[in-house]
């Protein structure tokens, strides 16, 4: 298994960030096109767990948008072709507090899409 | 890309309990074995972000061992034969606040490994 092929991660660190766009932007659509449609799907965010696709959107639809944010470090790494994560630091405006996303990415022959993202704010206790 | 095939599910919620036993017994032997030996494996830790398995390993030395949990709802889904993402809540002894894991695993010659995982316990906020 190849880890970190140059094409890959290229197409999947542009899947992020226009995941990134979209999440700031509040475009539903994108985002929705950027997770896999499936009830497999699972969403943990800052102050909810979410089952399944429908839950996800249930939850965007609701939420008038995330908050905004600036990225810090963003490491994305590629297992052969078709798998990716992507973990990446935040900081949301107004607070120092870091913030951390993380995604994993399947290729399907639609695109690349996350299949699973956990977001949380750093607290404190290990 | 066959979903959730029985066969793969089973080998990773087989590696996921084994991991789990030994973050409960602070078997760092056996955690080092489950996450994948390279530069590019991260893990958010609810206090901690760590790069790569040497800082993952030097945080494990030095913890003392994890607080003791109970699992809630555990969801595994399998992607083709070599990429899964395991998924679980978590309830630590003292509290009712609800704790949140992601795993994302992938297979090696030399099986099951974590190559990136992200814990929190949920706030508030979206």
């Amino acid at each position: 298994m190849t880890l970190n092929d140059p094409g890959v991660v290229a197409e999947v660190t542009a899947a992020f960030h226009e995941y990134e766009r979209a999440l700031m932007a509040d475009d539903i659509a994108a985002m929705d096109r950027l997770f896999h449609e499936s009830e497999a799907t699972v969403r943990y965010g800052v102050g909810e767990v979410l089952y399944g696709i429908a839950a996800i959107r249930e939850f965007r639809k609701g939420r008038g948008g995330s908050p905004q944010r600036r990225l810090g470090r963003v490491a994305i790494a590629a297992y052969g072709r078709d798998f990716a994560t992507a973990n990446a630091e935040f900081f949301r405006e107004g607070t120092d507090r870091r913030g951390r996303q993380s995604q994993s990415w399947v290729r399907f022959p639609d695109g690349w899409k996350v299949v699973s993202a956990h977001v949380s704010i750093e607290g404190s206790g290990s």
